[in-house]
């Protein structure tokens, strides 16, 4: 079994031992790592005079790997394999969030100032003034990840119940990160209309609507159509999430490489979501000359499909502003000459004999999960700077790096929308969290876990919206949600 | 001022006094007192060498008695008033609930096996299996409290964004009381079959569906079509939650005066959706005299309305099934020779004097609120069993000995749906928690604060759908939240 043992793969396999002391835990390690695991911990369960029994958590390369583990510990003499449990498949029983109440039910008090009868005042309040609904309800803090679990991961068109688990997961990315309350909005359809209209009948409750995982061009026609109907931001974080964090290397990449956006030669692999957000913000950000290839190759206005109207709008969008030569041809064929390579389609399309055509000084992002469009390895001869999708890399583009800061700062300055001079901010300052001396080929973007990262993008977010007019409080409503006595004030 | 004072218009007064030790505190209280007031606490904020900082807080009768409490704490010599705040409206900034993460999310182990990559196997078992929404998302334990904001509590059609707090607030007891996760859904529109549409889109993440605060005649139709569509259990609280706690109360008030439900004569006034769903079950239960009253007086097939077809069809029912003998006028005109009146409409529309020509051992359930359609102690002399929605007299028919554990119970064996003979073995959990020793006038059903009431109905409603086959999962999902590892074992 070849591989890295990952913590996805994780299985505990509970032992019972001929010896209570653990000294077949050596051989039980030994075993493991023979047969291509690796031990991520050892907890002891109980112990007798002549016994114990332990769970061995073991990572492993594949579910298919699981049998030959458990079957090499099992042949370890004075040892019985007891049961083995999933990792993953437990950490998900009952799922990942929860409900938590802010204050105890636990007295007649209580009920008569959180229940009835004293909510009727904080109900007249909100009907009398329906902005207090950002100060007496959980609209304040709360957003709705909302899918119809038509693009989920890697894995496609899955439905609505079985993207619950990514959903519930990008809640838990929420609130860890940025203090942020999510729910997750898997809806049972597939139609746009009803999309958008279950959208906005259930907006009253949320401050901000998180669109994930929605397939394309649906995808874009969904956001646009909340854009316009609803006064909360509306945010599809396929798109722009990943268009924020790709800006936030590029800034990096640049300022390593010295060179100049305007100057930039630009080829894009793969023209869904992701790929035209990102286009779109290079755009914005001076990039001049990018062409684009989906799977039928370079993408311009004079290839079939442009010209016989078959292009989705976006799809027309991007062949009438890049590609004005109109090179055609596979991505191996118009690589020539690029500086940077942004891959956001699927694994190993691009042959990386083929990256010895670029400029020198090379970038490659190459953000197909878990395989990307080139061997990272393969590569490394070619590339100066390469960034991919994986956490095993070096300079990981992950969307997380964005998502809750954003949606921090809007919320803590009730924005009204999500613009694109907001997420340009989150971008700089995404960048700018790694310090211009450290900027190195391996280090252009923060680490996911650089808890520094979601507080300078809310700041961002937040002074760009008060600075464009779009902000509708104050800044007493902060990152660490602080509140204030004075809206509350007694009537006297 | 007079009234009760009631936490419900609880004021947080902050002093300054000319005094470290607390000595004026004495003269505060009494003042207090003397305005109409009543001291609930005092907590000390900062003290020095000559002064103190103390928040008194005061519950008050109304938001119009707070000035004067408030002048009478000031004129105290040596008391100075700083600041007065709210105490409901404090407890309701930024909403009542929140998210809460199971796991840590800090490591990269954490983030491949509860997010992306891990994720991905989670969401193909549900792919593979849909009935494993249960197992791994909320869904197990997590209900929908979906209301259109049009009938809440005495306030009417306040609209879904005034509606979030009671929403929250049911959300809260869910939690409290049975350990149910909650949401609120309030659904920016009116339309019947836009609320069916919303809720059946929405379903995926949530294992029941509370309906709340719909106003009738919608409510019965969204109901029944919800029932019909949806394989998880829906329930219209105010009609069923409303029932099953007066049968309970029925249940004891019989078993006291030593009655037969077959022989009762009843009168209804108030067929709103709770008077037609506590006539439902009262049937079901054995009453077969029953005579209902609503604003144009008591109902039966002669009524114009019903001959001209404009009443809705549960009230065509209601004419159908009740009061044969077509007896017509109000309330007070047709409660001769009843053995019980139940109100479930407004403010004193009965005149306690007729409650004089009950029958002997009258037993009135008054359960208009604030108000009761009768007041209980002008009432008194007339009658033997007396119950309100107030949690100020005794025997308080509240909702919120249901619901909790109807759906604590429905959850626990993924019941497909909450039927007629679930409500009433709820209603006979609630009934039996008052030990037949204990019964007495003023002791019929139990205390909201009851701890023991969600785990009983739970456990009657669970045990009556497993004996009716609409149980789908078995017992290893209890009250406790208990989880077995047989359900993830690998597959190896």
């Amino acid at each position: 079994m070849t591989g890295t043992p990952s913590a996805q793969y994780r299985l505990t396999v509970r032992v019972k031992l001929d010896d209570a002391h653990g000294t077949l835990l050596g051989q039980i390690t030994t075993a493991v790592g023979e047969s291509g695991g690796s031990v991520a911990a050892v907890d002891t369960v109980e112990v007798d005079a002549a016994h114990s029994v332990r769970d061995i958590v073991v990572d492993a390369v594949s579910e298919d790997h699981w049998p030959r583990i458990v079957q090499a510990v099992g042949a370890v003499a004075g040892v019985e394999v007891v049961d083995t449990t999933d990792r993953t498949l437990q950490l998900h029983l009952g799922g990942k969030i929860e409900q938590h109440n802010k204050h105890a039910l636990r007295t007649r008090e209580d009920l008569a100032m959180l229940y009835t009868p004293g909510v009727a005042r904080v109900c007249l309040a909100i009907h009398d003034d329906p902005v207090k609904s950002f100060q007496y309800t959980i609209k304040r803090n709360t957003v709705a990840v909302v899918s119809d679990g038509t693009a989920v991961l890697g894995l496609g068109d899955i439905g609505p119940a079985a993207a619950m688990p990514v959903m519930e997961g990008k809640a838990c990315l929420f609130k860890e990160f940025a203090g942020v309350d999510a729910f997750p909005v898997c809806l049972d359809t597939r139609d746009a209309d009803e999309i958008v209209n279950a959208v906005k009948l259930i907006a009253p409750a949320f401050g901000g609507i998180n669109l994930e995982d929605i397939s394309a061009p649906r995808c874009f026609e969904i956001e646009d159509r909340l854009k316009q109907e609803l006064e909360i931001p509306v945010f599809h974080d396929d798109q722009h999430g990943t268009a924020v964090v790709v800006m936030a290397a590029l800034f990096n990449a640049v300022k390593l490489t010295g060179r100049e956006l305007s100057d930039l030669n630009v080829l894009v692999i793969g023209l869904g979501a992701a790929g035209i957000a990102v286009t779109r913000i290079m755009r914005e950000a001076g990039v001049q000359h990018i062409v684009g290839a989906d799977s039928r190759g370079a993408l311009h206005v004079r290839r079939e499909d442009y010209l016989d109207g078959s292009l989705s709008p976006a799809k027309r969008w991007f062949a009438e502003v890049t590609n004005p030569d109109c090179r055609s041809g596979s991505p191996a064929d118009v690589i020539d000459g690029t500086d940077l390579v942004i891959g956001l389609s699927g694994a190993r399309v691009l042959p990386a004999d083929a990256l010895a055509r670029m400029n020198d000084d090379a970038m490659v992002f190459a953000m197909a999960n878990p395989t990307p469009e080139v061997d990272p390895e393969a590569a490394a001869p070619h590339v100066r700077v390469m960034a991919t999708g994986r956490s095993d890399y070096p300079n990981q583009i992950n969307n997380v790096l964005c998502f809750p800061g954003v949606f921090r700062g809007a919320l803590d300055v009730r924005a009204r929308a999500i613009t694109e001079e907001m997420k340009m901010a989150a971008a700089r300052a995404i960048a700018a969290i790694v310090p211009e001396e450290e900027l190195r080929e391996d280090y252009i973007i923060p680490s996911v876990f650089n808890r520094d990262v979601a507080p300078a993008v809310a700041a961002a977010v937040a002074e760009e919206a008060r600075a464009s007019g779009l902000a509708q409080a104050g800044p007493e409503v902060g990152f660490a949600h602080g509140e204030t006595s004075t809206s509350t004030h007694a009537p006297i």
